[in-house]
């Protein structure tokens, strides 16, 4: 589906990019604060040492170099990995609308996957073999009725999702780079995924996978995916980070049943119980999202997601007052302006200069020391 | 919990409401209509032959004699069994309120389980080990907050259920009379239930029980209940016939989770598709059920249930246009009223000769000729 570029970064453009997002403290809703803010991703590269010692950091943060992020791009062009940015015609659609939307990410195999509508299937490791034949059927029917199926290469329900899909189209969705895949039996699965449909990443090349990564992963599962379908899930399960996830994101959230006395399906009758819609062959999946196949989603934080007002610069007093504010225990950001009476702009900042210096928590319009 | 009778029948009163229950083409609701036309029971014996042969019975119906009757309420004495009729106040309150109650009904072993707010949990017979030992945590889990379970006697969950809940109470509703067990393997099962719980039946003691009594008994199942829980219950199964009839009554319906890939599951997953709650520990249902304990519920059909308008005696010509409208496809009461121009009392008149004649089939405010 060719379609005419909009926005399209030059080469030096995506370096620059590629150095922002990879530089210390800059995750993907700081990219976008300080884009906001400075225009571009060089004025924010600039800004940076200045913003971090202005929010208290002991040290500057360590900055991604050009020569680090022309690595980077040359190792990935080498196993034919090539990096997508936010705003540009070829980022997936639904992506693009969540909230903390990677601003690079890098994909590798057939980007035409990523045009297609896009289902998840994610579920237990350790399923039960009635539950991978049911995550086959699912994600052969669904494949055949023409969406691409997303799943996070893990064993049991993953694995048997991306096998099932083969044919039709299915995106491996990485916690490390590249050149890490994990678990490291996968990586013929892997190989056979590329063939028809492509695995993707937000993180460097090289990153090996810690086990932090995935629940952080597990969002874009979610947010490529007009839907989250949970098969066999345990309490406490990624499965049901995956879910929640979802769910944040306004995407459609589907189990399917279990045993009561089968503690692998604790996780998805739960969802169930909590107004998931239950599936058991995959035209109940298909009726829920058909009638929004091609409708855009609400945006999940609208706040977030708007222009950003003019930079208000905060004298010394009133980021006194507003760190004052501050502490461990998470705090609205409405509050702290109405307790500081500094404006949103001057607030904003000052938390733009503590996310940059390591400090800030932020968690859904609630900030914390860190 | 010793209530003051408001409406306790003589013995003589009993035999006559025995007798025409017992009688051909008198069903619970042609009982309730003979009733509410004749003032009593023994005045509506004396009516059915003429009824039914302006209803245009080749042959007068078969009426039950006294002598029947008394041989039936000896046998069953001997057994043990007494009968309950509707509007007694030991009849169960929520079975009262069914739009088809059983005039009468014969009980055995301790009566006051029928006193109880009661569950029912009805499933497979060919139920799975995991199956069973679910019905009978629920029933277990069920019967200590104070529910006496009600099922089927049959093999499978509904065995399951009773055996779990002998302890607290449970209540056996029977399809034959109590005379007759099925499955005869149960027959030591219903000696224990008789120990803290009850046998209900509504048919003669001695009636062996036929595939077409099992429907008809399981609107009991779900009569005498709050609400009605399905575990493994497969496609076009008895367990559906109760969910079916416990939502037509306004009962709740809950159903356990189970495989999409077990047939069994596939009637019990139904259900859930349709809204029925999702089950997997006592307290999905206690928290549905406990709102409304002691609330009386809506009438089914309160049209059905209000007190009859005062006879209308069809003449022959009225008889013979509202004949001509009634054919093998069902029609609605209300339409005969519009297209025939007789009065709603001539029209109930004339179908209740042909009720009493066999020719008339009614569901759910719809007649038809058989």
């Amino acid at each position: 589906m060719a379609r005419e570029p909009e926005v399209q970064l030059t080469d030096a453009q995506r370096i620059d990019w590629l150095r922002l997002i990879r530089s210390e403290n800059v995750g993907p809703r700081t990219f976008r604060t300080l884009m906001n803010h400075y225009g571009g991703a060089r004025a924010a590269l600039a800004a940076l040492p200045d913003l971090a010692r202005r929010g208290g950091a002991q040290r500057s943060p360590r900055i991604c170099s050009r020569e680090e992020a022309e690595r980077e791009v040359a190792g990935a062009r080498e196993l034919g990995v090539a990096y997508i940015a936010l705003g540009e015609p070829d980022y997936p659609a639904r992506l693009r609308e969540i909230d903390d939307a990677p601003p690079l990410f890098a994909v590798r195999g057939e980007r035409d996957a990523l045009e297609r509508p896009m289902l998840a299937i994610v579920g237990a490791r350790n399923a039960s073999a009635a539950g991978q034949k049911f995550a086959e059927r699912l994600a052969r029917d669904l494949g055949s009725a023409g969406f691409a199926i997303v799943s996070g290469l893990a064993r049991g329900i993953d694995a048997s999702a991306h096998r099932a899909s083969l044919a039709t189209g299915t995106v491996a969705v990485l916690a490390g780079g590249h050149a890490h895949i994990y678990p490291p039996e996968h990586v013929d699965l892997l190989h056979e995924i590329l063939v028809g449909g492509a695995a993707v990443s937000e993180m460097p090349v090289g990153w090996e996978p810690r086990s932090r990564d995935f629940p952080r992963r597990n969002r874009l599962i979610s947010g490529l995916a007009l839907g989250v379908i949970v098969i066999e899930a345990a309490l406490r399960s990624g499965s049901l980070i995956t879910a929640r996830l979802a769910a944040e994101q306004g995407r459609e959230v589907f189990a399917a049943p279990g045993s009561p006395l089968d503690p692998r399906a604790e996780g998805s009758n739960g969802l169930l119980k909590q107004g998931a819609t239950l599936v058991t062959e995959a035209n109940d999946v298909i009726a829920v999202v058909e009638p929004i196949l091609g409708r855009p989603l609400p945006m999940a934080d609208a706040a977030e997601d708007a222009p950003a007002p003019p930079v208000g610069e905060p004298d010394d007093a009133e980021r006194s007052r507003i760190l004052a504010l501050l502490g461990p225990s998470a705090v609205a950001i409405d509050d702290l302006i109405r307790l500081s009476g500094a404006s949103p702009a001057t607030v904003r900042t000052t938390l733009l200069e503590l996310d940059v210096a390591g400090r800030l928590d932020r968690r859904q319009g609630l900030v914390a020391l860190v």
